[in-house]
């Protein structure tokens, strides 16, 4: 029975440890690579260990090239007083794209997740308090994809915001409904819940 | 706007050059890094690098460990004076996996594709002619895949072979039909008219 190369084998083990890749594309990966020219696996591999080099801004958690990151270092997002807290970088991202968003961000970095062993410790909850707490904030928007973990983390982050400063701080969450574009005959069930719940006067 | 940072841009682009992958994909993959140990990145750059030093049969173009393959260098198999012509490693692994072959094997490494730039001196093909030439081969089964390009490099493979070496060397091709456990309703229309003409008295 022929088998593959240890080589061949140990790098379809490192691609199939990338989300939705299975045992099959990791080997289409790994032997396409095989014919590739020396610089282009170089550059490859270069790229993969320069991820270490990504730095975060020390405020709010988005990448940045200084310690402190352009939105959280400008007086004008400062005096808004508006945190959106996201789950990750592209979150954030997509909103600034909207062009409709002018406060400062706030990633958390994952969602809590008890049976994944997640808690508030193991994602950017201590210091979005401290952030609160510190500095002129009166508004939390938040962003957290629509999902079981998500709604578990919004809920959570609220209680503990109301438990510690009362009415100082109001929380809201991103609107829930029908995507622009979207057709209803596919939405699912809890979407068109969520639309008719939150319906306004036209 | 937000941006990514430089160096996931880059492994982004890396990623995006595996086959199927697209932007979207390879921005997860990416993403999917970001927060995994140093010794696991470490590990998959090694990988990568390591593909450099896996090694080619000088006979057939298997993956081997020795110059020389074990399939090569076994007297049995030289006996039979059968050399089955694949595309590439894995298509060899899969007839080994059949256990019902055992005569050598030449692995192309591609097939001709004018379009592409891919003419007989970029794939094995002189290697092929060498070995019919220098050893005592009496026949050439054509593993190839049955595509526009598999069918026409076999074409081209059996005029050559016949304008050389005349009848010395028969020339077959692997049968073409229905798949064990496949269902009628859903063949294409070739391989029907395919297993037609490939049909056997019962």
């Amino acid at each position: 029975m022929l088998v593959l190369p240890d080589q061949i084998r140990n790098l379809i083990e490192s691609f199939s440890n990338l989300p939705g890749v299975g045992q099959k594309t990791a080997t289409r990966f790994a032997l396409s690579l095989i014919n590739r020219p020396v610089h282009e696996l170089d550059a490859f591999a270069f790229n993969l260990k320069n991820l270490l080099s990504v730095e975060k801004c020390q405020e709010c958690g988005l990448f940045a090239d200084e310690p402190i990151c352009r939105i959280c270092a400008s007086e004008h997002r400062k005096e808004s007083g508006l945190i959106c807290v996201v789950e990750q970088f592209t979150d954030a991202m997509a909103i600034e794209g909207s062009n409709r968003f002018s406060g400062l961000f706030h990633v958390l970095g994952g969602v809590l997740n008890p049976l994944m062993g997640v808690g508030p410790s193991e994602i950017a909850f201590d210091s979005l308090m401290e952030r609160i707490s510190k500095n002129n904030v009166c508004e939390i928007i938040l962003a957290l994809n629509p999902s079981v973990e998500g709604d578990a983390t919004s809920a959570f982050i609220k209680d503990e915001i109301l438990k510690r400063f009362h009415d100082k701080v109001s929380v809201e969450r991103i609107g829930l409904g029908m995507p622009v574009g979207g057709a209803l005959e596919f939405l699912d069930p809890m979407t068109i819940s969520k639309a008719l719940e939150n319906r306004r006067r036209f």
